[in-house]
This record gives structure tokens, C-alpha cells and sequence, in this order.
């Protein structure tokens, strides 16, 4: 088996916002030679995370961060981490740091409609993605 | 490492439904003649997921998608996207599109009380299923 | 490929408790002797989970508790499974069953502040971890 790590920064904007990297993670791939395997996209912030969701409807991403933010409050009483960013850490281990995809012909084997966003909760800011892409 | 490929479809019969998977993923596991190593099952979709939760009392699935529901309701002020489906997009988003388990002896390792479910969240629909075992 | 698996449990002390096992997770990848990789953490219960998060000022643990209580209730009108603990199936599915992380140079790679947990939603119990190290 042949693994191959690389990495990228992303920048964020505003406080919640899903960037798509999925053209990113591609050319990760692409550049490994790897035909066969998998790919993980790893965040390694508490306050931000990976996930796989529509990336064609720009309306899908506002969606998701604003029923978010409704089941996951900015402040709720009770919080007591001093840096106020207690549900940014919430949403984090909600959505989860890793997402993992296969690869067929050195290429992601997204469904139609996919795509890989990097899941700022805390920002603006500048971020880490570490790409490991494994297979023969 | 050996890594098998196969893939199954699923109908689901309404908008929220927790369809058992287990048996259909253990088949091609026990096929693929791996003995140690790990499967992933991923669903190509945005608006249903994977998960791994009890299967032996059906009221778990029921009150996972009423709590689910409750979290992220059908219909919230401030939605755009225009198919209406909004809360689907993000329940995919926070169950997550695969899960892994590993495998012993050419089985499943799974806890006692645990099955892999297909999760939709905006069916009916016929929906597929991905599964690439991987190992020795 | 070589693959590792070692197991060990935990112990929780109440309903609901995040506890950090990222230096257990890192004792078992050394032991292995693998360098270039990945290792996953498994929970085999359906009322429990594993995620990554900061491990350094306790008040995120428990505001991310807080927060996944308030966004999911213990008891909730429409529930049905007789044992009571719904809710914490429910959490078990957002929070998810398993989390990955790379290995480089024999160590964890994890993000600065980043740490392992058990996550309980429904103790206290005696719990096991499953964790398999993968790579060369």
C-alpha cells in the first residue's frame, strides 16, 4: 500500500462559513498516482470540521449552518469556557473532523451532487487540511 | 492489501426512514474473502446518511429520527434552498455519510447491540449504498 | 500493510461525560511499531461514542455536553424505546461511533489542541475502545 500526505491552508471569512475544497482534495489525488484506495480529509481545529453535502445550490450550505446555529446556540446559559466559543467546539464534534472518500481511477468517487467543504464555526481565521490519500 | 468493491441500492418507503443494512454489508464481506481489516460503507447522497446504532428494538430508530426532528426541524424561518429539503441536507451532514467497522475473521466486529443503518431523510427514494472492504 | 488491534475499557462516573483517552490511543500506536499510517478508535455501544476536541481546559467537555443536552432532551413527548435512554442513542449517531487519526514518525497527529474522547450519554458503565493501527 502507498500513502501519500499533503497539506493545505484555507482562509475563512466570517464566523460560519463552508468553504468547498473539493477541487482541492482532487488534485491531491490526482498528484499521488494512487488509482485504487481512499482519501481522508482531516481538520486538526477543535472549532471547525470536514463534511460531504451538496456543493451545487449555494442556498444547501447556508442551510445547514443556520440549523445549526438553531439547535446549537452562539450562547446558552450555563456555557462557562471563558472564550465564548463553546458551540463552535459543540458543532465541531457534531460534524466531525474527517471525512473519508474513495478513489477509483485517480479520481474521487463522489456522488453526483457531492462535495467536500472545510466547516469554519469559529472564524474568521486561517486553517489547516491534512490530505492522506492511500491505496495502490 | 486487498481491497474489494461492491455496491447494493435501497428503497426507502417514507421521508424519514432507518433501513437494517447489517446482514446486506456482512455478505459482501464474508464474499470479498478478506479476514482482517476494515469495511467502509458510504452513501453517495446529501440528503440521507449512515449510521450504527441498536437494531433489535425498532422504537431506537423511531426516537433517533424524532430527536433528530426535534433538533432540525422540517421547516425553519430563514431557509433558501428552493427544494424545501434543507433540514435533510443538514441531518446528512450530522450522521455523516460512512461509517467503518472492522473485521476479525472474515466477520463484522460489532458490539453486541449494534447494525449499520442507510438513514434517509428525504425519501421515498431508491438510494445506493457503497461498500469497499479492505484488508488481508 | 501490517494491522494492529489492542482493546482496553473505561470506566464513566456519571450519565453523561467526555473522557480524554488520547494517551491510551497513543500507548497502543507506539507499542505497534508503525510509523506511517492511521489508527481508528472504535466504540462496539450504541449509547456512547467517540470525538475529537480540545482536551485542555476542561469547561469544553462540559459545555459541549450542555449543549448536545439542550439540543436533544433526556425526555422528549413521542419517545417509545421502554429503556429511557433515547436520548442518548440519539447522541451516540450525531457524535458517531469511531474517529480516525494519522500516524507519523509512531505518534498521533493531532491538531494542537486537539485530544480523544469517550463520549457517555449513558452511564455510568464499565465501556470498552477498540482501537486498530493500519500502515508500515
Amino acid at each position: 500500500m502507498k500513502i501519500v500526505q499533503k497539506e493545505f491552508s484555507v482562509s475563512t471569512k466570517s464566523r460560519s462559513q463552508m468553504i468547498d475544497i473539493t477541487s482541492r482534495v482532487a488534485s491531491i489525488v490526482g498528484e499521488s498516482a494512487i488509482n485504487d484506495g481512499d482519501v481522508i480529509v482531516y481538520c486538526p481545529h477543535t472549532t471547525a470540521g470536514i463534511t460531504i453535502n451538496e456543493n451545487v445550490d449555494r442556498s444547501v450550505p447556508h442551510d445547514i449552518l443556520l440549523a445549526l446555529e438553531e439547535a446549537v446556540p452562539h450562547h446558552l446559559s450555563g456555557f462557562q469556557h471563558f472564550e465564548g466559543n463553546s458551540d463552535a467546539h459543540c458543532k465541531s464534534s457534531i460534524i466531525g473532523c474527517s471525512e473519508q472518500v474513495f478513489i477509483k481511477n485517480n479520481s474521487l468517487q463522489l456522488g453526483t451532487w457531492q462535495g467536500i467543504f472545510f466547516c469554519e464555526f469559529d472564524g474568521p481565521r486561517s486553517r489547516r487540511v491534512i490530505v492522506q490519500v492511500r491505496g495502490q
